[in-house]
């Protein structure tokens, strides 16, 4: 790796007189090519090309839809927005030279494993491509499609570059999460020095920067990917296909962000916390040095995995949530509108992409209403940071609410149904409300305020093994109520849809999956805000290593310390919002799914039948895959830490110097074991997540030929499909509570309770924390990808299964 | 509890001159009501009764059929033979003295728990009977049923008193198991004294009387309750019922059968092992004293846990297992047999009663083939005592083959499709080689001879924490095989019925569901010698801890190790066969359910769409009550250890001279701590399973009503069965393995791996021991009965959902 081994031993800080180490600067920052390329272009060149690239755009647009104009100039606003956020985040000081020092390594670190990981991911990704394209060349298609020219030759091309480019804007928007990260972290650090209110500020509006650009990304993706079709295919013009059926176009684009974010999430995952447990099972268990202390030789390679891990892995994640909400929604939207024979149904089509035009809107209202109070000299901590994202999260809400029923009036209004916008409008707000429960329930089992991680606590008292059975009871208790709630939702909000007044030609309502499809945007409705809080999480949690790291004074560290812990606050409720949304976007995938499978084998495809044998196997598997793709993900996490653990106990032994501060350890070489082991490590449940449900559905295709039983692999793989998003949603919502809560276990006894730090409750309660790194940061949010990747690759690969 | 305080100490063993304390020894041993009132009655009386009682069944059954006359022969030799076998038992010498009295601290111990919880379990029961009678008194009936004179008084009664039945017969067969493990235990470690091969012979053989026992009860019941009814109802005379109905009033039998066996196992569960965990973790792990050490307050409780838990929890189970299994299988083959118009019903409905009975036989021979060598003098480990079981067995499923292929000709062949038996056959084959399968599985994830184990035995020398994390990923994946076995074993076993020739009156082949329920029998057939084998495991288990407590020469005590190490690894093999059996089962009972709702509701019902949102919802339901029981079976012994864990410390806080055998420890306080909190604890999670099912079931009735939605609550409950009991054999799956790899790769570290006993990685291995405590003997045995239990409450309750 990256990190120069040659180290200034007793590089001084300003604070203390013992020799202490850091790793050098390195010389030359690292840019990806197309920067480099863009770099060497004229400025004057580039500006043409880019306003010639906007008129392109907007022409497109414009022969569209004036919606798509709307949220082309909302996203191009918001993209300018974040360059604002951008350049007032890096006109910030990076500090002392230690910190940057420390910073400089920490951005080698993450970009170079980033380099390897995405080049690894992109082999893949273009492999996969070939795959779907020889598989779409060889597909049947509808009718329709054939008598409007949509032949199998062009259908292939366009899943594929839908794959492609979704696959590359989901690279881009990890990227960005880390390229922020690695930047404002040592911002923040040396802001707390100042105060903490410009501290926080610069974390939020680093995060910020990338929540905008993440989700304006997967918006501006999806309508430019729907604009083009809509132009070159020449939709809705007498003889071509219908407007109705190009939201089944642009899955693709749906499975490549998905398949790029399952990676990233795995890699970044096991990285993260490989380095984590590795660190703190040597540094804090055995040798009883703290948290992010210099002299612990995985320090490093910890600081480096919160970037690749939470920030460019969230980033990817959120980017394929919303894109493939949007497209599952557009989609039930077309179908919809088809069957009730809407006059112009592009309202109910665009209606996504129009809600996350508002939600970039709302949220950059909420974001930059975070500031920096006038008395930015005074230190010490004014107020606590959590009520202030609570505040600017208070008026993202309100004002979402507003902008969502004003846009249901807009989209959704249509005089077959007077009154049926508003019941969609009722729906985006049971979303809504969803989604605050789903936060608080998160909130009351993670937090140590309420009385489950109080009992957690108090079960350390009596031992490691009391602790872990609690943490794991917890956990598995902590799936009811989030389940009680998304049963309640869907009901509600199907009800809503079904009695909007929506009727087909036989009379029959038929809006009710639609509401379901609208409680989801409402769900999302505040996602970039969402996004930008749990982007803070990272990037705070990175400068307090730094902070700690450079040896600044207690107070620095206090700020800093109080913004780690509302960052893990504001990490565990954002898991719960995202879990809460997969659940109902996978409720809409499925039924996308179902669809597009109806649409392809020209014949109506309504229901999954479990009593089926075959169909009861498939729902076993699906089960099963989550529960072994968990494994899998676990153990690489424990292989790589063992990895690491090994690694420290050596260096500790073979320099028996580091300890006071004489010998420095080696940084390197712990980045460089957790980055190729972590690269090794996500190839194997990345794989069984992409390879089983398509060979389940093959599989059971054929069966199905020789038995003479139509459409049993399909059948089969929606049933997997299925019990696969229960499962994954239970085992989610387990693996991150409980790692929540262990967490917060750990944090409420190092308060002072129950002997407090040192005691043998902490140490318990230390080995809890442990098991819980890789439950709550690896696999609990792969699941959350997985699930949705289950439904994007089925709905891509539904030619195969027929 | 009936321990006395008093004991004396320095009651002095051959081997030592230490001062040592043991329990006293109790003078009124205690006699179930039953039992006195038997033996106040003159012998002669209670002969002539027997034989008049004898007389009356064989009338009852050769009005019947000539099959159920065989079936009650079998069981009536079998009830012969296992008095032998219990005679053979009580016949050896209980050793000397200071082994009678842990022994007798023991059996006080286990006796008057069963006491308290039987008696808490009858009255639920009572309560339970009273709620189904009146369900039963304003349920509808079938036209069929009503004009046969079945109406709706005598189905309720019938039902009931099945129920009442089933619940007796689950009492008595748990109380069997406790009562000769609790008089076996001291004769094991006596006979250990003399040789290793004679030690072994009597715990297979009092494991063998109580399997006998077990399964003949089952079999016996339903053969009489059917007899009984087929009579008194005038089965198949002109105007009355048909005898392919009978079997669906016989589900009260299995519902009952379930009910006490999932109260058996919380309960037992949860005495056993926070006994376990509460006495490890300050014996173990804080004092540094051995297992089953007599300085340690909880080591009593601990042996008690053994045989509540074990021993008449698995009685238990094991019971409703078969009885659950006998008559879904009887239900789908009356079912079958009507559609097809067979002539002769009687053999496809009888059959399981008929291989129950064959297992008998099959496996009598298997438990009278392990026999003492003639050099039963010389002590010392002659042989592998597995590979004595592993003999027997070899024995017993090379019968069960040979008479499983005669029963199938003998009862399942008819003219019209005249080689359909041989497709059944195959079926039954399908299901032993699962069987056998299974158990391998189960061994190669759990055993220390294979690799699994190793890694995580290896994971424990880098902490706690890598240890968890490591064992549950072991157990997750552990899921993947064994479904991948029943899926395989279902499908072929559903084909090869399906193939049979057996058409319904349209021509449509209709024997596959029935060649799924041939294979479950098959899994099932010798499911007395399994049983036999799992009852060895605590018996072995007690036995080694008297010879531990009693202090006696380290020759015996490696001879008790010996076989406690057997009786772990057939203690974790026979859970994968239990879990197989259960998840092959539960797909006929959920056959049998729908078959059930058809005939109530006079409608059909084939379909569970999961593409309805209720129904999908009732799924995700279903999964989630699955981790909420499991959580709350987890939490229970967490808590309830926890308070064991204080006890204990403040025992020898108060009283410093037990560690130098100085001051006696006070066992009798742990015995009464551990009891009352299992009983209050058992409470919560087994009422959840029971009124969750009835609940949701009527909620959606309701709301179907509202929304003119027929069924609704009908195929909710429906997916929600489903669903649970798919999340439900990968729970189990994943507790049972985890646990018993744990378990045994802290065995393994003992052996000397690693560091061996004492070091670090030892510490690690303990805390992951004690974490699978719960999960293996706990949450998955409770989970086994909670599936079976869902599904015959609901065939029970269909009524209020329709």
């Amino acid at each position: 790796m990256a990190i120069d081994d040659d180290m200034e031993v007793g590089a001084l800080g300003p604070y203390t007189d013992r020799p202490r180490v850091f790793p050098s600067m390195r010389s030359k920052p690292y840019k990806p090519l197309i920067f480099r390329v863009l770099m060497g272009v004229n400025i004057r060149v580039l500006l043409v090309l880019m306003l010639l690239g906007l008129g392109g755009i907007f022409y497109i647009g414009a022969s569209t839809s004036p919606i798509i104009v709307f949220v082309f100039s909302v996203c191009i606003i918001s993209f300018l927005l974040s360059i604002y956020l951008a350049k007032w985040v890096l006109a910030k000081d990076e500090g002392p030279p230690e910190m940057a020092q420390i910073s400089d390594a920490i951005r080698d670190g993450a970009e170079g494993f980033f380099r390897t990981q995405y080049g690894t991911i992109s082999k893949m990704a273009l492999l996969l491509a070939v795959v779907i394209l020889s598989i779409y060349l060889f597909r049947s298609t509808t009718p329709q499609q054939e008598s409007s020219g949509l032949g199998r030759t062009i259908s292939a091309y366009i899943t594929v570059a839908a794959f492609l480019l979704g696959a590359l804007c989901s690279g881009i928007a990890g990227y960005i999460g880390m390229w922020v990260s690695v930047r404002a972290n040592v911002r923040v650090s040396s802001a707390a020095r100042r105060s903490a209110r410009e501290a926080l500020q610069v974390a939020v509006r680093a995060g910020g920067f990338s929540a905008m650009v993440v989700v304006g990304m997967a918006v501006i993706g999806i309508a430019i990917l729907y604009a083009s079709f809509y132009v070159w295919l020449g939709v809705d013009l007498p003889g071509s296909m219908k407007v109705t059926e190009l939201p089944l176009l642009l899955v693709g684009y749906g499975f490549g962000a998905s398949f790029v974010a399952l990676f990233a999430q795995l890699g970044g995952g096991i990285y993260t916390k490989a380095a984590d447990v590795g660190a703190d099972l040597v540094g804090k268990v055995e040798q009883g040095i703290p948290e992010d202390d210099p002299r612990n030789p995985a320090v490093i390679a910890d600081l480096v995995g919160d970037n690749v891990g939470d920030c460019a892995a969230r980033g990817a994640d959120l980017f394929e949530s919303i894109a493939a909400e949007i497209i599952s929604a557009m989609i039930l939207g077309g179908t919809m509108a088809q069957r009730c024979k809407i006059e112009d149904p592009s309202g109910f089509i665009l209606f996504p992409l129009v809600v996350h035009s508002f939600d970039l809107v709302v949220s950059s209202v909420g974001v930059l209403s975070i500031r920096g109070t006038r008395d930015s000299g005074a230190k010490g901590a004014v107020e606590d940071p959590m009520a202030v994202l609570q505040k600017g999260y208070s008026v993202t809400i309100v004002l979402a609410v507003i902008t969502f029923g004003a846009s249901t009036r807009w989209m959704l209004y249509t005089e077959q149904a007077p009154s049926a916008w508003l019941n969609f409008a009722l729906c985006g707000l049971v979303g809504i409300i969803t989604a605050y429960v789903f936060v608080w329930i998160t909130k009351y089992y993670t937090d140590y305020k309420h009385e489950p991680v109080r009992t957690l606590a108090l079960s350390s008292s009596t031992g490691h093994g009391t602790n872990i059975i609690a943490g794991v009871s917890l956990g598995l208790e902590s799936t009811a109520l989030p389940v009680l709630v998304i049963s309640v939702s869907i009901i509600s909000a199907f009800w809503l849809g079904h009695t909007s007044g929506l009727v087909d030609e036989t009379g029959n309502p038929t809006g009710g999956l639609f509401g379901t499809a609208v409680a989801t945007m409402g769900m999302l409705s505040t996602a970039a805000y969402i996004l930008t809080m749990d982007m803070f999480g990272p990037i705070a949690d990175n400068a307090g290593g730094i902070v700690e790291m450079s040896q600044q004074p207690e107070s620095v560290r206090e700020i800093t310390d109080v913004l780690d812990a509302v960052g893990n606050t504001t990490k565990a409720t954002t898991k719960g919002f995202a879990i809460g949304s997969a659940a109902l976007a996978s409720f809409l995938l499925f039924s996308a799914y179902m669809d597009e499978v109806a649409t392809f084998a020209h014949e109506p495809f309504k229901q999954v039948d479990i009593a089926i044998p075959e169909v009861f196997i498939g729902g076993l598997l699906g089960s099963m895959l989550i529960f072994l793709f968990s494994a899998w993900a676990c153990s690489a996490v424990g292989r790589t830490a063992q990895e690491v653990v090994t690694e420290v106990r050596r260096q500790f032994i073979e320099r028996p110097g580091i300890m006071d501060y004489k010998e420095k350890p080696d940084y390197g070489r712990c980045v460089a074991i957790v980055a190729s082991a972590s690269l090794r490590e996500m190839i194997k449940p990345g794989a069984l997540a992409i390879v089983s449900p398509v060979a389940i559905g093959v599989l059971f295709r054929i069966l199905g030929y020789y038995t003479g039983h139509p459409l049993l692999g399909a059948k089969v793989v929606a049933s997997m499909l299925m019990f696969a998003t229960v499962s994954g949603i239970l085992m989610a919502l387990f693996l991150n509570t409980a790692g929540g809560a262990w967490d917060n276990a750990k944090k409420y006894i190092e308060t002072g309770a129950l002997g407090g730090k040192g005691s043998e409750s902490h140490k318990a309660a230390i080995t809890g924390d442990t098991v819980g790194d890789p439950f709550k940061d690896t696999a609990g949010p792969s699941l959350h990808v997985l699930i949705k990747l289950l439904a994007t690759i089925t709905l891509v690969m539904a030619p195969v299964f027929l």
